[in-house]
């Protein structure tokens, strides 16, 4: 009895202490990972994501994926993307508008019909789940993709900025599946509410690429006359974190608005320290957000084998129709990027399981379906980066950019 | 119903939407109000403390604190204390080492027997309630301490060293005054957990300043040699939450763990980028930390007029035993030095809070002495800035490090 009163006042005295303990878990074990899968020559992003499904409940059972770690990782993706946009200039964006206009389309337009389809042809689901896995197939998640080709050193590349464009676009276009998806699941569709919803989504995404970097550029003179520490910094993370939010509140992804505050303060910030910074950030918060993402994984989906064999068609679906629809989106870019462009769009994040969730949440998929997307989501994510690897080997890497502390350490 | 049924689909499409929400409402206010008192002459802590006040649910109720914000205050905090210990050699604690646990012991002794005197006098409470507010008034939470004199350049002042130790001593005492305070709870007193308790912790912090630095010295090298990005980097975040872990894990805070953690990297970590990537860190997750304290005032506890006068007696002995304590502890140091360091120590900070919880939990305190306590540590934490502002007025500063935007803007 005294041993466990100690115990006890143990746990009381640390209340906290479970959840540092769990952040130190996940950074060791993404950490020691990624350095495992660098020596093999492998993607450290599949690294980080494995050993989330080996620590989570899906293994080990020693992490569970908590708000705590949910809410990192999502201020992680965040940071992902607005670094991205930090190097990504408007005018990027203006260039290869059309055609990621088209990789998009093309890119939700094939994976819903395949999702569709193959549901609609498999015995047993309704015509509306077979709906809601079209709609659940559609959102790329570029996290992954950026994380892969940053880390190659090939953010600039063209192929790259297409991928990044078409993954804006295609999240608004997401959007508006879901919400008809959402309609025919309540029984009435209701055009004003769509095309409202769409006008939002649109018109934030040019507004921003169009004005944004001229408004910062405007301010960024008065934020050096503020008295606060660090008020680029702060500037930059408020501005950071109210177009994720307002992203969020309009219906498209909290990254789209993260990534779009990175553009628009891309021009106004060059040379600064504030891409530094924000990489500390990342580096900080992005193996929560990959760790988290093997936590999703449960393996109890294929205790049968109707539902192991539906999971396996879906995830190959999955991956070959948005290799195929953005492929074509890209083909006038030649066979090699076309590819490139193909691969980098096959992630699926967490926009695919709200979907799933939101399906549930109206009785219009069963748990089965719901589990599917679950798996498909993380497979398609540890699936990709190899790929990417592949088509963007034979790429010209810039010059390698010194590392921060190298450079602080020139200069003593 | 159409219009309802489209803010439902908002709220599904963004099930995270209020975290990006909550994050950006609390930057934003935390940030405006710093910069109102900085041109106000005032401490910005203070500030973005009562922000949390006017945000929270004490007065406008815009923003609840949440399990995502408590968590990244404590990430905050956390980052605090490693950036101050990244400043801090093993030699600068040494030095201080004796007077600075005459400090702590006098800071601890003196607040405890006010604590305790007061309620034992007040009638209505138990000789039990009162050990528990004389516990409840002992550890010191230096993080607010630390924030003021880092924004006036001063961490290296001689009498920052002393807080800074004393404050990790102070917190090692405290654990054990806590343990003691359990156990007269629960009616026993186990002499052996208790020489544990403190043999864990004292052997922790001991081992850690004596030897940390040079094992990190040791492992510097190999860090260099990893696969991995930025791998310096992610070495001391391992060590700071592994650390800040393992406290939590023995019982003292773990922001203890994360300030060693800092001290034993100082020496090694010398001259590369690593101070300046934490700074980012901290700047991101210190608003956090501000806010939710003073999200935690609830008003509704002076409700009656007896509970008003105790707070109010409370809070006047909270300041001044600390600062009487402290400062006889420092007394040699000179008067000007004395009172640095007894104001230095004022804030109290989540250990009173966790005292007062266990306190509840064991029905030894009633929701009067809790609120009274809360509303202490608020106050305590308000009232501290302005003083070491003004106890430090006349301490010479160094020569203005240029902040770190500017300096990689001269080498472009």
């Amino acid at each position: 009895m005294a041993a466990t009163g100690f115990h006890e006042l143990l746990l009381a005295v640390a209340p906290r202490g479970q959840v540092l303990l769990s952040l130190f878990i996940v950074l060791v074990a993404a950490k020691l990972a990624a350095e495992l899968f660098e020596r093999l020559r492998q993607p450290a992003v599949v690294g980080e994501i494995i050993a989330g499904v080996i620590i989570g409940p899906a293994v080990l059972n020693v992490v569970q994926p908590t708000d705590v770690l949910e809410a990192l990782a999502e201020v992680g993706v965040i940071f992902l993307l607005f670094t991205v946009g930090l190097e990504t200039r408007p005018s990027d964006i203006f260039r290869v508008g059309g055609r990621a206009t088209l990789v998009a389309v093309l890119g939700v337009v094939v994976p819903f019909i395949g999702g569709w389809g193959l549901l609609s042809l498999w015995r047993g689901h309704s015509w509306l789940e077979a709906v809601f896995l079209g709609a659940a197939m559609v959102a790329t998640s570029v996290g992954i993709t950026v994380r892969v080709l940053s880390g190659m050193g090939l953010i600039a590349a063209k192929a790259s900025r297409v991928i990044l464009t078409a993954a804006v676009i295609d999240d608004v276009i997401g959007l508006l599946v879901l919400a008809v998806a959402s309609s025919l699941a309540t029984g009435r569709v209701n055009y004003f509410h769509l095309g409202l919803l769409a006008a939002l989504a649109i018109g934030f995404s040019v507004l921003v690429v169009a004005f944004g970097s001229r408004v910062v550029g405007r301010v960024r003179g008065r934020i050096g006359s503020l008295r606060i520490d660090h008020s680029l910094l702060i500037f930059a993370l408020v501005l950071c974190f109210g177009l994720a939010a307002l992203a969020s509140v309009i219906g498209i992804a909290g990254i789209v608005g993260a990534f779009l505050a990175g553009v628009a303060l891309s021009e106004a910030t060059e040379g600064t320290g504030l891409h530094h910074q924000s990489q500390a950030l990342t580096e900080f918060t992005t193996p929560f957000f990959l760790a988290t993402i093997g936590m999703k994984l449960n393996l109890t989906v294929f205790s049968t084998s109707e539902v192991l064999l539906l999971s396996v068609a879906v995830i190959i679906l999955a991956i070959l129709t948005k290799l195929v629809g953005c492929g074509l989106g890209a083909a006038r870019m030649g066979r090699r990027r076309a590819v490139q462009v193909g691969v980098g769009m096959i992630p699926r994040g967490e926009v695919g399981i709200v979907v799933a969730q939101i399906g549930i949440g109206m009785s219009a998929i069963s748990d089965a379906v719901y589990g599917v997307v679950l798996t498909m989501v993380v497979i398609t994510t540890i699936a990709a980066p190899p790929l990417i690897k592949l088509a963007f080997a034979s790429e010209k890497r810039p010059e390698k950019v010194p590392e921060y502390t190298e450079r602080l350490e020139e200069i003593g």
